[in-house]
C-alpha cells in the first residue's frame, strides 16, 4: 500500500505528470504549534532547479493545507499537503509511451498492472518524495519539542569518498553548498565530478549519511520492527536506493567480538556507551546514542544518450535522451533521507508511548 | 508488533528460557499440500550443536503443529507451529540478572519495558528465529509450486571474502560443509578461521548471500512496499545484521549510469536484461531475473571473555564469559536468510493476486 | 485510523470547515474505466439543499481527480478524490467555540485531543460522509463488473415502520420521492411527519435498510473479520447510528432454531437456501443469498431550539439553536449506506483473491 | 486475518477438533501483575458442561501460558495462551463429512476454501471463543488498573425479556443462576424455557446485555474506527450475533432530538450528561458515563432433529441430530461479551495513549 507506518502514518498519492502530489499524516498528536515555513523550507532544499547539477524542470513546489491544521495547531485529525504539478510537460514523454527505459519501472509496472500511467515514469517518478519531505516536516517539528536533532549530509560521489568520522563534522554545513556535502573542499570536487558527469551526458551515484541525535532511548520494536530493520526499509523505499547499512554495517563484518562490543559505563544519571559500532541500536531499540547509516543511490537511470531497449510489442526500439534529469540524485536526496528518518522516529515514538504502562498516571489524567 | 507480512502473515512469540518458542501463519492459502519433514530439514539446519563452531546448547527442535493443517493440506485458518525448549538452563543466566550485556539488548529492554525476562537475553535472542525459519519452510512450499528456487550462502567470514560470483557458483553444494559454503576450498578457510576464533574465545563477523530463482515478474508494490525494501526489512529483523544490498549494492555508487543501465532485450516470449546491476527488482517490482542481495552480520555480542560493564542500578560490574554461544552466526543464519526470504515473496505472491483485476491473464505472462 | 479496509483501502480527510475533504482510495485494480459521472450522482445523491427536508447549506460537491485515474482507467495507483467545501460560513459556529453542544463530539473531541476546529463540528461533522460516497462510487464500479447491486432505502422515520419484506419492493423507485422510500404512499407520509418535524424545530430519527444483490460466495473471512461484523463496523462508523442488524436480527431472538434454520437446496448448479434468516451471510462468508440489514439512525443531535449545557470552564450556558441541519437524516444517509456496502463488499472481494490458490476454478462458482 | 486489534492485539488459532485452540497478546505493557486464577475463572464461566442447559462436552479448557509472563508479570512481549482440546470425538462427525448442515459455515467454508476440517465445524466452531476469553481475562485485568467495571448479563431468552433498566440491577448477581441473568425471577423462567427448549430438541435465540463502567473519556477514534463501531464489530463476530445497538438503539429512531440529546451539565469536577441515550459514546468516543449495550443471538444452528439438505454432490441428504451442543448460546456467551468488551476498551486505552500529546513529560523521562 501507499502508506507507511502504524500510529504516526502517512498516505502519499500522486504522479510525476498529474495534477498534483501530496500527503495524508494520520495519527499526528493534536495541539503541536506548525510552522508552515519550515514545511516549505524542506520541500525547497528537495526541489528541482536548484543548481546546475540538478534537473531544470521548474516546480515551485508550494504546498497547500487542507485538513488537520488550524488556528496554527494539529487537531489530530488526518493532516493533508497538497502540491500541485505546474510544469508538467506530458508531451516531452509520448516517445516512450509504449517504450521500456533502461532501469526504470516502466516495464514492471507494465507488466504488473497491465496499464500505466507513463507520464514521466507516473507514480514510479521521484516526484513523489516531495510529499514524503512535506510530511516529515511535520514529524520533524514533532520531534523538535523533544530536542531529536536530524541530519543527512552527502559522503560519497562515484568514486569520492568522505572518510571524516561524522562526529569530526559540522552538520551544520551540509546545506552551505549545492551538493549537501558538509566538508568544503570534498564539496567542490564532489560538485566537478557531477558536473564532469553531466557534460558526458552520464550519471553517477553516491551515498548520503544519516545522523540522529538526542533519540530518546527506547524507540523501536521487538522481533520484526526493530529500529533499524523500519529505517532500513524507509531508506530502501527512496527511489534509486541500493543498499542500507547502520552502526559498524558491512566494515563490522571483519571485527572480533571483543573490538566491536560497546563498553556500557555510567556517565552522571545515565549509562552510555564507550563505542558506538552499534550505531545507537541495540536489540532493535534506540539505546540513547547517535544513530547513523549510510545510505548508497545507484546512479540515475535517464541518461541523454540514447539505449537499446524493447516496447510492449516485444520489439527492438531506441529510447533517446531527453526529459530534464539530474546527473547524481544524492543532493536532493538528503532532504528525503531526513525526512523519511522523521516519519520513521515519530512513528517509533508514538509506539512506544502505548506500550508504555505509566497506568497510574495516565488514568488520573483520563477520569477528571 | 510481532508479526510479519500484510497478506501471507507471521506472529511469533515465545523467549529463549521460555516454555516454546512458535509461529501462527495467517493466510496461507487453502489446499496446499505440507510436507512436515521439510519443516523439520528447516529446523535441523538452524538449530543448534550442528558442529563444533556453533553453540552446544542441545535442542532438539521438533516441532507440533497445532492448528491449519488437516489430512495434510493447509485449510486456509491459521497454522501454528509449536517448538518446545528443552535444555534451558536458567541458572546459567542469574549471574547476569541485573547486568547490562555489552552490545546486547538488556539494556534497552530494561529501559524500555522497565521489566525484562534476562534469561538467555528473553525475547531478543536469537532462538525466536526458529519460529521464523518454521513458518518460512511452510511459505517455500507454497513458492515451489511456482517453482520459485531459494538459496542463501555464506559468502564472507570476518575478512575472508569470497569473491566468486552467485552465478558461478553451484548453490546446491551450499550444505555439504558445516560453514555452508558452497566453494569447497573457500569454506575450509572459513571453518579454520571461526574455529581459531573461538580457541580465542572471541567471535566474528560474516555476510550471507541470497538468491531467489524463478520469480514470478509483478512482485512488490510501488512506494513504500517495494520488493527489496521490504527484503531489507526482513533481514535486517534477523538478530545480529548490520547491513542490506541488493544487486550492485554499495559498489553500484562508483558506477556510471551507462554502465549501470540494465540494456533490455527479447529472449523469446520473455523480455530480459542483459545484465543484472538490478538485481531483479525495478520500481520495487521483480522483473524476472534473479533476485540477489547481501546481508551484514556483526560478531556474536556474547564472548567467553570477561568484559567490564554497569548493572541496573549504574554500578560497575564484570560480566564474564559464561553460557553457550556461537563463534560465528553466519552458518546457521543461512536458513534464517531463506525463511525470511521466502515469507517475503508469499506475502507479496497473495498481494499480487488482490490487485489483479485479470489474474488468469495475467499468470499466463508471469510464468513465462 | 482515518482509514477503512485491508487491501481496497479508502483515507477521509478534511474537516466541515476547512478547504476541502476528500478520499484517497488505495488498492483499486488496475484497468478498471470509470465514469466519473456516475462519481458526481452518488455526490449528488448526498449533498446538502436537495428539498426542504435537507439542510439549507449549499454545497455543488464538485470533486476533482488528482491521481491514480488516467486515459479514463485505473492505474493500480492511489486514487484521490477531493472536494472542496465553497458554502462554508465559519462565523455561524463562533458562538458555540467553547460550549458543549448537547449529543455532539464537542465534549469528547475537546477532552481527549486537548484542542479542537469548533466550526461545524469540524471532523465529526457528516460532511466527511462525502468522500465516503466518492470513494464508493468507484467501489460500485469495481463491484458492477460483477454484477453486484447495492441497494439502500429508507423503511422507518420515527414512529412509521414500512413493514413490507425488501422481496416485495422495487427497489428502484427509491429515488422516485426526496425521502428515497420504495413505497411511494408511506413515502408520503414520511415526507409530511419529516416536514412537520421540522416546523417544530425538532428532529427524527429513522431506519435505513440495505440489499446487496449477486454477491459471489465466499467474502467474508472467519473469526474476526466476519463480512456481517465488518458490515455492521462500516455502518456503525457513519453519524449517528445507534445499531445494525442483519438477517433475522434482533427477531431472530425470538425464533425456535427449527423454524430460522436455513434449508439447503440444490437449484440447477447452484446450491441455495429455501429461507434467508441468515441474511446472506453463513459463518461469516457470503453464501450467494441476498445480503439485508437495517441500520438506525437517532435523531439529529442539532435543533433549532434552544438547549442548556456547559463550556470549557464548565459554566452553565445556553446553546441556541442557529445554523443549517437536516430534520431527519435518513434520506441523505441512503447513499452513505450504499457506499459503506460497496467499500466492505470491495474490500472482501480482492481479499477473497488472495487467499485463493484456484482463483479460476473458484470464480466460475461464485459467478453462477 | 484471525487478528483483532491495532493496538493491544489478539491473534486466535484452533479448530473445534484439533489439538488446541489458542490466543497470541501482542502489544500488552509490560509489568502488569496476571492474576492467572482470573484467566481460569473466566474459561470455567464460558466451559461447556456447566449444568443441564448447556453442552455435555466435557473440555477442562484448563490453559498454558507459553510466554510472556515472567515471575508473575508481564514482559511487554507476546502472551501465548494455550488450551489443549481433549475431549474431541471426530468420529461423531464423519457422517457430515461431505454433508452441509443448515445454517452452519459448512457451506460457505467449502466453496470458499475448496477444502475444510469438517469436525464439529472446524474453526467455525464457537470453541475458538475460549481462545478470547482467555485473552480477555488479560485485558479486563489490564482495564482493572483503572478501575474499569465490565459486565454483560442475559437480557432475553426467546420471547422472555427483562425491562429492567441495567441501572436497576445487581450486576454482580449475574452469576449467580446458571441463566446469568440477574434478576432470580426472570432467571427462574428462562431456564425453565430453555429446558423446555432441550426437550423439543429445539433451540432457542437470546440478548445479552453489555455495561462498563468507569471508562475513560476520550477512547476512541473519529471516522472508522468509533468506539461503538469497533464494539459493534467485536460483538458481531461472535459466533450466532445478528445484531448490535447501543445506547438508545433501535428504539432511538423513534424519539424527536429534544427528547434524545443528552442535556451536559457539572458534577463537581466533571463533566456528565442527564439522561444517557448516548450510550457513554457521543462522535465515537468515550465520555465517561455508562456505555450499555445489546446483542441480539440467533437460536443455535445445531438441532438434535433430523433435516433435510444437500452434499458437497449437491446430491439431497438428511442431516441428522447428533453431537453435543446447547439449546441456548447466551448463557455462555456472557464471558465472551465481555471478554471482547475488554479488548476492545484495551486497544482504545493504548491507541488513546499514542495520540496524547504529553510530549514534555514523556520525552523527561525518557532522556534519563
Amino acid at each position: 500500500m501507499n502508506t507507511y507506518g502504524h500510529t504516526f502514518r502517512i498516505s502519499t498519492y500522486g504522479e510525476s505528470h498529474g495534477p498534483a502530489v501530496g500527503a495524508v499524516i494520520d495519527g499526528c498528536p493534536a495541539g503541536l504549534p506548525i510552522d508552515l515555513s519550515l514545511i516549505q523550507y524542506e520541500l525547497d532544499r528537495r526541489k528541482p532547479g536548484q543548481s546546475r547539477i540538478t534537473t531544470q524542470r521548474r516546480e515551485p513546489d508550494e504546498f497547500e493545507v487542507l485538513s488537520g491544521i488550524f488556528e496554527g495547531k494539529t487537531t489530530g485529525m488526518p493532516i493533508h499537503l497538497m502540491i500541485r504539478n505546474t510544469d508538467a510537460r506530458s508531451k516531452d514523454y509520448s516517445h516512450i509511451a509504449d517504450k521500456f527505459r533502461p532501469s526504470h519501472a516502466d516495464f514492471t509496472y507494465q507488466q504488473k498492472w497491465g496499464f500505466r500511467d507513463y507520464r514521466g515514469g507516473g507514480r514510479s517518478s521521484a516526484r513523489e518524495t516531495a510529499a514524503r519531505v512535506a510530511a516529515g516536516a511535520v514529524a520533524k517539528q514533532l520531534l523538535a519539542t523533544m530536542g531529536v536533532e536530524i541530519y543527512a549530509y552527502v559522503s560519497q560521489v562515484g568514486p569520492l569518498r568522505l572518510e571524516t568520522p561524522y562526529q569530526e563534522l559540522d552538520l551544520r554545513q551540509t546545506d552551505t553548498n549545492a551538493v549537501r556535502c558538509p566538508d568544503a573542499a570534498m564539496a567542490e570536487k564532489m560538485y566537478d565530478f557531477i558536473d564532469e558527469t553531466r557534460k558526458k551526458q552520464d550519471t553517477v551515484g553516491g551515498v548520503v549519511s544519516g545522523v540522529l541525535r538526542n533519540v530518546p532511548v527506547g524507540l523501536g520494536e521487538p522481533v520484526f520492527d526493530k529500529l533499524h530493520a523500519e529505517l532500513g526499509k524507509a531508506m530502501l523505499s527512496i527511489n534509486a536506493v541500493k543498499g542500507f547499512e547502520y552502526g559498524s554495517g558491512f566494515q563490522g563484518v571483519e571485527m572480533y567480538g571483543s573490538q566491536h562490543n560497546d563498553i556500557f559505563y555510567r556517565d552522571g544519571e545515565r549509562v552510555r556507551t564507550r563505542t558506538n559500532h552499534s550505531g545507537g541500536v541495540q536489540g532493535g531499540i534506540s539505546n540513547g546514542e547517535d544513530i547513523y547509516f549510510r545510505v548508497a543511490f545507484k546512479p540515475v537511470a535517464t541518461l541523454m544518450q540514447d539505449q537499446p531497449s524493447v516496447n510492449q510489442e516485444g520489439e527492438d526500439v531506441t529510447v533517446s535522451g531527453k526529459g530534464r534529469h539530474d546527473p547524481c540524485v544524492v543532493p536532493r536526496a538528503v532532504p528525503i533521507v531526513e525526512a523519511m528518518s522523521a516519519l520513521v522516529l515519530a512513528d517509533f515514538y508514538l509506539r512506544n508511548q502505548a506500550c508504555q504502562p505509566n497506568l497510574a498516571a495516565q488514568s488520573a489524567v483520563a477520569s477528571e
